[in-house]
């Protein structure tokens, strides 16, 4: 092992920064040009993240990202080589601004794992325009893929009744975004990861044993049973649909002895082969031994799996791609200017001005009936909240600097399982249907 | 701007690296870890990367990201860093392995910007087992959202029969799966992308002007079209739709002239829009200012567009999200050991052991009939090629290192321009079919 790869001459080289500020469309930072220029950029101003619509069908949001999204915002910085790549588009004075740019402003919203439906604030920054404008894309791109693969991995988590969760889907989606989801997928629930960078990013648990490859690298299916025990010990997964499941199973028997931890059926109908297996398995007297199953899983394959002998699921393309929903369609408006509402009002896709919070509001048994967004304006009174209502928002960053005692990873995940439990039982249900509960918008 | 954001206390820090090799699945170095105990590590594989199918109703598939591969391959490095979030999970001696690890076999592949079909080996690496097992996410993850993406990328530039189309979307997927999405796009024939970071790293030219943001911040449309062209001059596109089309439309003429460069209208029926913008420049002189559509559009939209007086596309969600198919379905199955082909036997997923190559088989019009898989064995004959067949994979790295004068972004820009028109005219139809060309598999 001598002779290195190396990009080829002329290969623009696939350079990487630390820095999140080109993660931007062009057109923020025309509009900051231009902003700097005629004095409007110094206005201040509110920008709201929400969406119109959930996915075709879907009952709730997960609000997932909202951690990314500051800690990308903090390393929101233009360094030499990023101004060097604006020199050609931006006056000088401008790029000036952006050697010193910092996020001053504040930001509220949603905290990670919460729930959230069409027009819930899900995140509000304020700040000059110029200093907010700026934002948008790397804040949408995070929450928007974040939340959609949340909500998919949400749906999952509540067909699984329970059961572990492996979240497998890294190959099948971009190799940054696979480790994003990874840490969503673990927030809605899932057990474990097979994504090591999500493992060591994160902390999140990571798992994995073998491929039908090291099967079928070996002479013999037995030789390569034995090697993975040989590494791992007898509590591991084994493979065993290569060649023939029924023999695959008796010769992990065979070599793993009857406390072999668990098999894995990749293929086939994976529901009939479990209890196959399943009945194998005691009938060897390795009633311990555990199945998973894994192979294009999404969540109604999950439910439709309910009834059989399966004590954990390998999901991959699925998860990873939203299950039919890749992006939570979430936006990021304008809607304040030095205190006044804006709106855009030339089509039906309009929006509400005005810088916007919200009450969830529940019934005495603890069951969430209604998110109620209302406008905040200097002087007008909050609303009153019932003994079980909570207002959504809490403040993420003052005056630039993120708030202290944020909540982690884990607090997302027990928040977000907390939250699942108020919800209507229809809200629940994986078929197509209207948002779990109605938003209204108080007037003010 | 003194106070920076920082993360909260007790976060995990979003470090980077430059290493791609913790962008892995775990199951991949436990293969490596019992592989190289019992010495099976060593022996020379082939992995072959292809799908067994493209995405429901595509007419064909679009090598996307091979370079991107490469480039991450060579990047395949573990540091003390990597070494030190697996030193729990592997054997000392797997980790001094890993340490020294550099690629340093073979890689044959389709070039990127070709066309491929179920079937088709679109990339073959060659090496021990123990090298090329590790590549298995990484290659896939690559190959799998830069083909999704490229595929549908394609189908949007035939739909718009010459028109310009700017790729809009970075805000609708993960942040750093928008730099690839804007690369492929470009590949595809786009003309320009939004994405900052793109145009820094692979030279795409960048494209954007203003949101109804800039124009809600001012007191006055005017005011903010007046903004704009003071910083980008009367060639820019200002965006009419804010308040009132026909009012924005009179207003952009009126601040910037006849010879404005283009309006864009984002919402509403925009066929109608345009015809009625059309109608109105025409009315007020501004006869060569152009009409930009955006806002949820994909390919069926273009190609419903083409009777309309539109000049250009930003196209966004439906782009960056693989329009219905947001991943190829590559797998990297294990095909050869030490010369024998092996293949998984359980299931109807059955795959064709042994090394392959392909050639596209021609008419003499130089239209394509046929991808014919061939099998790679020593001794055997390599198929005969008619006046307008081709061999389909070409040397990508060898010992590990990659092949001089391998084709670059505007190289694969142009293959794939030139791929396209060697298909059956059935195979361009955006509706749902068959593959455009069968493959066959030659006994060998």
């Amino acid at each position: 092992m001598t002779s290195a790869a190396q990009p080829a001459a002329g290969q623009p080289g696939d350079r990487r920064s630390c820095s999140t500020a080109l993660l931007t469309d062009q057109y923020e930072l025309t509009m900051l040009d231009s902003a700097l220029r005629d004095g409007t950029g110094h206005r201040r101003c509110a920008f709201e993240v929400f969406t119109r619509r959930l996915p075709e069908g879907r009952r709730y949001g997960v609000a997932g990202g909202v951690q990314r999204v500051l800690d990308a915002v903090a390393e929101f910085r233009f360094g030499e080589d990023e101004l060097r790549a604006l020199s050609g588009t931006l006056d000088d004075a401008t790029l000036d601004w952006l050697r010193e740019y910092r996020f001053t402003g504040h930001i509220d919203g949603y905290p990670e794992g919460e729930l959230f439906f069409p027009g819930s604030p899900l995140l509000t920054v304020r700040a000059t325009f110029a200093e907010a404008v700026v934002l948008e894309t790397l804040v949408l791109s995070i929450l928007n893929h974040d939340s959609a693969i949340a909500g998919a991995a949400s749906r999952m988590v509540s067909a699984g009744n329970g059961r572990r969760l492996i979240e497998m889907g890294s190959r099948r989606t971009h190799e940054k975004a696979a480790v994003a989801a990874a840490r969503v997928a673990y927030l809605a629930g899932f057990a474990a990861t097979s994504n090591l960078e999500a493992g060591r990013r994160y902390g999140i648990p990571t798992a994995g044993t073998a491929a039908h490859a090291f099967t079928l690298l070996h002479d013999d299916e037995r030789d390569a049973f034995r090697a993975q025990i040989d590494a791992l010990g007898t509590g591991t997964t084994l493979l065993v649909d290569t060649y023939d499941i029924t023999r695959g199973i008796e010769r992990a028997i065979e070599v793993g002895g009857t406390g072999l931890g668990a098999v894995r059926i990749d293929s086939g109908d994976v529901g009939v082969l479990a209890r196959q297996a399943r009945e194998q398995l005691d009938s060897l007297g390795a009633t311990g031994t555990k199945i998973v199953v894994s192979g294009d899983l999404d969540e109604h394959a999950i439910a439709a799996l309910r009834a059989e002998p399966v004590d954990g699921y390998g999901v991959g393309t699925s998860l990873v791609t939203g299950s039919g929903a890749p992006t939570a369609e979430l936006v990021y408006k304008l809607v304040e200017v030095e205190g006044r509402p804006v709106a855009k009002r030339s089509s039906r896709k309009e929006s509400r001005g005005g810088r916007k919070s919200a009450v969830r509001r529940h019934k005495e048994t603890g069951t969430a009936v209604e998110e109620e967004v209302f406008g905040i304006r200097a002087g007008s009174a909050e609303p009153v909240l019932g003994p079980h209502d909570r207002f959504m928002q809490i403040p993420l960053v003052r005056d630039g600097a993120q708030v202290d005692g944020l909540p982690g990873l884990e607090d997302s995940r027990q928040r977000l399982r907390h939250a699942l439990v108020t919800l209507p039982w229809e809200g629940l249900k994986l078929s197509r249907g209207e948002p779990a509960i109605p938003t209204s918008f108080a007037q003010s």
